[in-house]
């Protein structure tokens, strides 16, 4: 059973209606007339991080990754618990889990430690609150919407080419571009898995085809491999789409427009994509 | 760097009000005039389960013990976000949520999910809302409190050692019970890593010197290594402290007294008890 296939038998439990049928990175809890917003990543040595990172960088990355998702919901964090292996250089773990927490203002909620002999593994839940009603999702792209992109794509895989660079080990949540986005976009993720994945997975949510102008995509630079880039993951740019004449109140780049649903949900220059799009685990 | 030490060290980071100095099993998130209470644990293949373990018993497990961190808070569960390696037989582990989520009528909010070539491990973050304020913690005991404990002790070592038997591998987590029990307590928490153990923790917690009357603890049936019992964890019964004449709505047993602070935090039959008391990750 792969990724998907089991987040298909997922779907078949009892799903909280906040958790939108598993088809976006946070669930919605409504209480006491708030809502909060809940995610749950994970990362593992070997997979997400190279043996011998820093432990100071694992840290970091564990939280930066689910606090991009809190950003894709204009949420603001409340806090993070986080569930982790007990490995050498802890304290490095710890500097690192200060560093984030300190950088964005985000506070430790609680966690638990697991000493075993594997590679290691981390866990982090993020917990926010919902500053705009309804709360951003991945699904509400409308047709005629622009598809826009925070930041630039390419970064992250730039810098784990070179060796881990900072792009790669130490990704930006962009909170306060979430934030500002809220009110003005129909749906917003992140981008973590690659552009072009991620975005199919917007328009396959939102039930639309979203097309693509590839020389629109503004990579970082350096990129040369510009197909590479936007396949990789990693960026934690913020996806989103809103009325073709919206006033942003953050700087974006328009890469394509959502298109009523057609044969495909993924149009890269009016074709059909390639096979691979991002990055899924098997 | 042990767990203690480790804790030690998150301890020195920003921590949420609501995170009780990571003194506690949960967190207590006041939102909306409303709290919530966050809880999170992992476990890993070797450690808290043997490896070849029907993996719908693991995710009952990973579920349970989650669910009765919120018992002990006297908290409903909201939902449940899983972080799981993905394994082999992984329908067995979907069926597993599904059986204690339908048990306790809990919903799934979301997760994750990695692929990686070491033992598994699980995370899970159990999200609830108090019933009760103050939430009932560890750390309210008063000298002068009965000390109880519902259920008998030593019902999971006996499953472990006669090869997993249900309570040891299916625990219970005393939802009903702890919610009953939330408006007459002073202190209360679960049994996870031994009652004599968890009794310290509660004794240091609260500033008090807890004192148990070892012929008082409800052994279950069929434990002879009494003091074994007493040191194993896993049984999920709830502990916690009462005035002594308060009437209960739930069954419980008396086993000790919580005494002003006295130079130890625990006493067994008014003596210092042995020096390993629980399981602790080295």
């Amino acid at each position: 059973m792969d990724e998907s296939g089991f987040i298909a038998a997922l779907r078949t439990l009892p799903l909280h209606p906040g958790a939108q049928d598993l088809r976006d990175d946070a669930a919605v809890i409504e209480i006491g007339g708030e809502a909060l917003v809940v995610t749950h990543d994970a990362i593992a040595e070997g997979v997400h991080y190279r043996a011998g990172t820093d432990p100071a960088d694992i840290a970091w990355k564990l939280v930066a990754v689910n606090l991009s998702d809190l950003a894709a919901k204009a949420a603001e964090p409340i806090g993070v618990l986080i569930g982790a292996t007990l490995i050498q250089r802890a304290e490095r773990f710890v500097e690192g889990l200060r560093d984030v927490l300190e950088a964005y203002g985000v506070k430790l909620l609680g966690g638990d430690t697991i000493a075993h002999g594997g590679p290691a593994t981390f866990g982090c839940t993020a917990i926010g609150r919902a500053t705009v009603r309804p709360v951003p999702a991945r699904s509400e792209a409308q047709a005629g919407d622009a598809l826009y992109v925070t930041g630039a794509i390419g970064a992250a895989m730039l810098g784990f080419e070179a060796g881990d660079g900072a792009a790669y080990l130490r990704p930006r949540p962009l909170l306060a571009e979430g934030l500002a986005l809220g009110p003005h976009v129909h749906a917003m993720m992140d981008v973590s898995d690659g552009l072009l994945l991620d975005t199919r997975r917007m328009a396959e949510a939102s039930g639309c085809t979203a097309a693509i102008e590839f020389d629109a995509i503004p990579f970082a630079q350096g990129v040369s491999d510009r197909l590479a880039a936007a396949r990789w993951g990693d960026d934690y740019a913020l996806l989103f789409t809103a009325p073709a004449d919206a006033a942003l109140p953050v700087s974006a780049t328009r890469i394509g427009t959502m298109l009523a649903k057609g044969a495909q949900p993924l149009l890269l220059d009016g074709k059909s994509p390639p096979e691979r799009l991002g990055y899924e685990h098997r």
